[in-house]
C-alpha cells in the first residue's frame, strides 16, 4: 500500500502537520493551502524520511518568494568538512532550502552529512553521483546504464532528499531544436551536458523521459518533491528564450501533467541567462505551460558581463521573475563564472537574494512584507536606530556601518540624524516646520 | 544678444562639438541626435563655461543609460580633501557625471575644487548653499530671501555647472495634496524640506515656480541643464505614487514645456522607494507627463528595509526604471541611510549602478552593450580568462576572485574550467560530444 503523500492527504482535504505549519508561517486559512497542494500550485518538499525533522517550507503561488543556496564540494575542493561551514553560513544567513551539488571526494558522504546536519529542505541532483560513479566503475561517463541511474535516484529518495532535480525534458526532440540554431554557448547545465553527451553518443533518448513513470514511482514512495531541470537553459544573453530552452519548457509542462496525476510533487525549473526585457515572458509562459507549478529560477542573470558581480545580477533578475510569478529562487554567489564559493560568499549570495525575495515579495502584496517595510520607516522617520537596525535585512551589516560612520562625537544630540545630513536632515526640518 | 545653446543650435539643425562628440560615442547618426536635441527628448549637460574642459555625456532616448555619483561635504565630514577622494573614486570607478551636494565646511570652495578637477559634467542643489549662507546671515534658512536664492544659483551657473537640480514644482498646490493625506515620511529631500519649510513658515508660493522664467533667463545664458527635483518623492514603499509626488510631477511636465520654449535643457528627476510593481507606471508617467523628456531617478529603492545594501536595492530599480525608459541613474552607496560615505561605498555605489545601466542597455536593446555581452560569453566558451576577466564590468575584482578561487597547483590543465566544475564543466562536456 501507498504511504500518504502531501498531494493525497491535501486531495483528501486532509491537513498534514507540513501544511498546517505552512499556513500557520504564511499566515493563510489551512484550506486555502490544502487546495494549492492538491491542485499543485503549491508544493512543500519533505521527504518522508525526514518528516518531523525539518522545518518544512511551502513553495507556490501567493506565498512568500523562497530562497535555495547550493552548496557541495568540487574535484577541486572534495573535503565535506568545507561544505558543512557552507551549509551552516546559508542557514544562519537565511536561506530556505539548501542543495547539496558535490562532484567531489566522497558525494555520499557529504549528502549524508548535510541530510543529518540541517533542518532545511535539501535537494539533489543524483545525476552527478551516478556520473562519478559511472567514470570509476565504466571508466566514462557515457557508459553509465540506466539501471545504475536509477539506482543512484532511489538511493537518494530513500537517504531523506526533499527534492530532486531531474533533466526530464531533455528529449532527442528538444536536442534536435538545439542543433539545427547555432547557440553562442550550447548546453551550461551541467546535468543538462551529462544527459545530453549520455544521449548522443548512445543514439538513445533520455531514460528519465523513457521511464518518467519509474521516477514518479519513486518520487510517489517517499514523496520526493520533483524539480524538473531545464538541462537547456540559456548561458547567455544572445541565447536567451530560444527555440531549445522553449521546447524543453514544453516537454517539462507534459511532464507536470503526469506528476500530477501520479499524486507527485512537482516543481519546474527555469532560466539562466536572460535579459531584463525577456523576464516577464519567461515567467507567465512558465506559468502557463506548466500549468501554475511552482517556478524555481537560477538567478537570472541579467547580463553575462559581471563576473565577481552575479550575485546582484541575479537579485536583479530574481526580484523581477519573483514579481511576475517565479515562487522559489536560487542563490548566486560572487563567485559564479569564477570558482567554487567559501562560506563568505554563501552567506553574501543568500543575503542579496533574500533581498531580491524580500523585494518581489512586496510586489505580491504579501502582507508581511509590507508590514515589515512600514515598520523600519516608522523607526527611521523617529530617528529609533536601535530598532532600524533590528529590523534590517543583515542587522550585523547595518550596525557595523551606521557605527563607523557615525563616530560618537560627531553623533548629533538626542541621538537624532546621521553624518550625512546633519541639521540638514529632511526628516527633521519637516518635523520642525510641518508639525508632523 | 544670447550666446548659442545646445538647443538653439540644434534647432537651426548645426552640430555642436558635443553633440558630436555624443553621436560618436553612442554610435548615432549626428542628425539623429540633433533632432532629438532639438525637441528635448535628449539633453547635453555642458556649462559654456567649460566648454572644451568636459567630455560631455547625453542623456535621453535611446542613448546608454547613464550613471551620476553624488560627493559632497557635510558637517560632520566638512573636509574638501575628502571629497575629492571621493570625486576620483566616482571618476575611476566609470561614473558618467557628478554630483556636489555639499552642505559643511565651505561649500563654494568644494564645488570650485570639483569643477577644477574633473572632466565628467558636474551638477548642483544651489538650495544648500543658500541655506548654509541665509544660517550665517540670519540666523535660520526661512529668513533666505529670493534674491540671496537667485544670486547663489547666479553664481553656481556663472562657475561653469553644468547641471542645477531646483525644486520648481513643489508648489502650495502639491503641499495642499500633501497635507491632506497622512505620509508615513513626509518630505525626504532636503531641498523639498527646505523649500516647503520656507514656503509654510512664509506662507509664500515657491519662488523657483513664481520666477521660472527668471530661473530660465540664468539657465539660457550659461546652457545649464535644469533638473527639475521631486521634492515630494516618496520616501518609503507605503508613500509611494501618492498623490503629492503625483501632483508635483504634473507641475514638472508644465515647466518641461516652458523650458524648451526658451532653449533651455530640461530633464525630470524621480522617486525615490517604489516597489517593483509600480516601477514600469511611474516611469511611463513621467515620460508621458513631461513629453519625452530624459527621467533621471534616485534608485529607485525597491525596499525599505535592506540599509547597508541600498547599492544593490537601487541597482534593482534602476535596472527596472532605465529598462522602462528612465535615462539617468543616480547611485545610491552602502552608506545611504546610515551615514555619509566614505570614498570605498562610492566606488561600489558606482560599479553596482554601472552594472544596473548596463543590464538594461540591453533590454534597451542598446547594439554596444549586446555586442560586449556577446564577447564576454566567447570568452567564456572559449576558457580564454584574461579576456574573460578583461571584459567584465570590474576586472580588477574578477581578477581577485578568479586567482584566489583557483590556486595555480588547483587549476586544471589547458587553463580549462575552474574549480567549481572540474571535469563535470558543461562547456567541456558539450564541446567533447555535442561537438560545438
Amino acid at each position: 500500500m501507498l504511504s500518504p503523500t502531501q498531494v493525497s492527504e491535501a486531495r483528501k482535504n486532509r491537513l498534514t502537520p507540513e501544511i498546517k505549519k505552512v499556513a500557520e508561517e504564511e499566515n493563510l486559512p489551512p484550506e486555502t493551502l490544502i487546495k494549492r497542494v492538491a491542485e499543485g500550485t503549491t508544493v512543500i518538499p519533505a521527504n518522508v524520511m525526514r518528516r518531523g525533522k525539518i522545518h518544512p517550507r511551502g513553495i507556490g503561488q501567493g506565498l512568500k518568494v523562497k530562497v535555495n543556496a547550493n552548496v557541495g564540494t568540487s574535484e577541486a575542493f572534495p573535503e565535506t568538512d568545507k561544505e558543512k561551514n557552507k551549509l551552516d553560513a546559508a542557514a544562519k544567513a537565511g536561506a530556505d532550502a539548501v542543495m547539496d551539488l558535490s562532484t567531489g571526494g566522497d558525494p555520499a558522504k557529504t549528502r549524508s552529512l548535510i541530510l543529518e546536519s540541517c533542518t532545511l529542505p535539501v535537494g539533489t541532483v543524483p545525476v552527478y553521483e551516478a556520473t562519478s560513479r559511472a567514470r570509476s566503475i565504466h571508466g566514462a561517463s557515457v557508459e553509465m546504464t540506466t539501471e545504475e541511474l536509477f539506482s543512484v535516484i532511489e538511493e537518494h529518495a530513500a537517504s531523506g532528499v526533499d527534492f530532486l532535480t531531474v533533466h526530464c525534458g531533455l528529449t532527442m526532440e528538444a536536442l534536435k531544436r538545439l542543433r539545427k540554431r547555432e547557440r553562442l554557448l550550447g548546453i551550461v547545465s551541467r546535468g543538462g551536458a551529462i544527459t545530453a553527451g549520455w544521449m548522443l553518443h548512445r543514439e538513445q533518448e533520455n531514460p528519465l523521459y523513457e521511464q518518467f513513470d519509474r521516477l514518479l514511482e519513486i518520487a510517489r514512495q517517499y514523496d520526493v518533491t520533483l524539480s524538473l531541470g531545464d538541462g537547456l537553459r540559456p548561458g547567455c544573453i544572445e541565447d536567451s528564450t530560444d527555440q531549445a530552452q522553449i521546447q524543453e519548457l514544453v516537454i517539462l509542462g507534459e511532464l507536470v501533467h503526469k506528476a500530477r496525476e501520479a499524486e507527485v510533487q512537482v516543481m519546474v525549473e527555469g532560466p539562466g541567462h536572460v535579459p531584463v526585457n525577456e523576464i516577464e515572458t519567461n515567467i507567465k509562459l512558465a506559468k502557463s505551460l506548466c500549468q501554475g507549478a511552482p517556478f524555481y529560477v537560477l538567478g537570472p542573470l541579467v547580463t553575462d558581463a559581471a563576473p565577481g558581480y552575479d550575485h546582484i545580477t541575479a537579485a536583479i533578475g530574481g526580484t523581477l521573475a519573483a514579481s511576475h510569478g517565479a515562487d522559489f529562487l536560487c542563490y548566486v554567489t560572487p563567485a559564479e563564472h569564477l570558482g567554487l564559493p567559501g562560506p563568505e560568499h554563501v552567506r553574501e549570495g543568500v543575503t542579496v537574494m533574500r533581498l531580491a525575495a524580500h523585494a518581489a515579495d512586496l510586489a505580491r502584496g504579501i502582507p508581511s512584507a509590507r508590514e515589515r517595510a512600514r515598520e523600519i520607516s516608522l523607526a527611521r522617520r523617529d530617528f529609533n536606530w536601535d530598532k532600524q537596525i533590528d529590523l534590517s535585512l543583515d542587522p550585523a551589516c547595518a550596525a557595523q556601518l551606521y557605527y563607523s560612520l557615525n563616530p560618537a562625537n560627531l553623533k548629533p544630540e538626542g541621538n537624532t540624524g546621521c553624518t550625512m545630513c546633519g541639521s540638514f536632515c529632511a526628516v527633521k526640518l519637516v518635523k520642525e516646520y510641518l508639525k508632523q
